[in-house]
């Protein structure tokens, strides 16, 4: 199974010039969605983990199938002021501007060994922030994976600690 | 297994007087995860549904587990200007302003058999809004699902059309 045969590539989206990796066409072929959780575990046999940790929005629709698959736990990372109990905070730069994601502090203990999850991997602010709010809270970071990175833009170097695993590059 | 035992309650979240139902201690424990995926496919027993709609974001949580345990495909609905191919839309009211959601109009075929589904049932104006789209689409909605459901909020109300099977009530 050819995975790059589900994501639909959109011109100019969101904006002229980008070509938007859209993983829809994937989401409605659950034998795809299989075969990439499959994949997805492959890299990490053998290994244990505690936890699986997957970033909003759609860091959750297959975070929660890596979660099930391996018969562990998921955390969400959320945007600010979703989660409702006590969170600990990590802000990013943007191409303009920044962002901010959280998580629950109740949500890692110290040592846990854990699985960061999202679809895609851009420059990879948003995914060294997540890392960086999980070793704050005494995790240790098995491995990174995507569905899709985008090479040209060099997330990886973000990642500097981290295994990636990513399953489709462009 | 009581899965009221997996959902937090935290006061005052979002603003004072509100008591929010947290289910992240549901998300960390994959058997309980388990135990509510099949307590949500146990209602459709015997019958055909060829997709399952999730709504952005929690909805995607156990929207994709519902799709991948029923075998088939998954569909988000998503918040405005974040789906990249040619979209519908639907407005539908908050307390103070609206809101709107959206839909890729290719996601969903004539006469299709649908489960909608999302993490809580509110005041029902996102579900309805939801219901509103995939009927546009011409789909056929078999059912419409939740975790929870906030009894007193009569959000089954603004689904009159829709068989709603929700797991926990408050």
């Amino acid at each position: 199974m050819q995975l790059t045969d589900y994501i639909r590539t959109i011109p100019d989206f969101p904006k002229p010039g980008i070509s938007y990796k859209d993983i829809t066409p994937l989401l409605i072929n659950h034998k795809a969605c299989e075969f990439a959780v499959s994949e997805l575990v492959k890299g990490l046999k053998g290994q244990h983990i505690d936890k699986v940790v997957g970033i909003e929005s759609r860091g959750f629709l297959f975070g929660m199938l890596l979660a099930q698959t391996l018969g562990i736990g998921f955390v969400p990372i959320r945007k600010p002021k979703k989660l409702p109990a006590k969170t600990l905070s990590q802000a990013y730069d943007l191409e303009y501007g920044s962002d901010t994601i959280e998580i629950h502090k109740d949500a890692i203990q110290k040592g846990e060994r854990l699985l960061l999850h999202d679809d895609l991997l851009a420059t990879g602010g948003t995914a060294a922030a997540a890392c960086q709010l999980l070793e704050k809270l005494g995790g240790e970071i098995v491995q990174v994976n995507f569905i899709i990175e985008l090479d040209f833009l060099e997330g990886r170097k973000h990642l500097p600690k981290a295994k990636v695993n990513s399953l489709i590059h462009y």
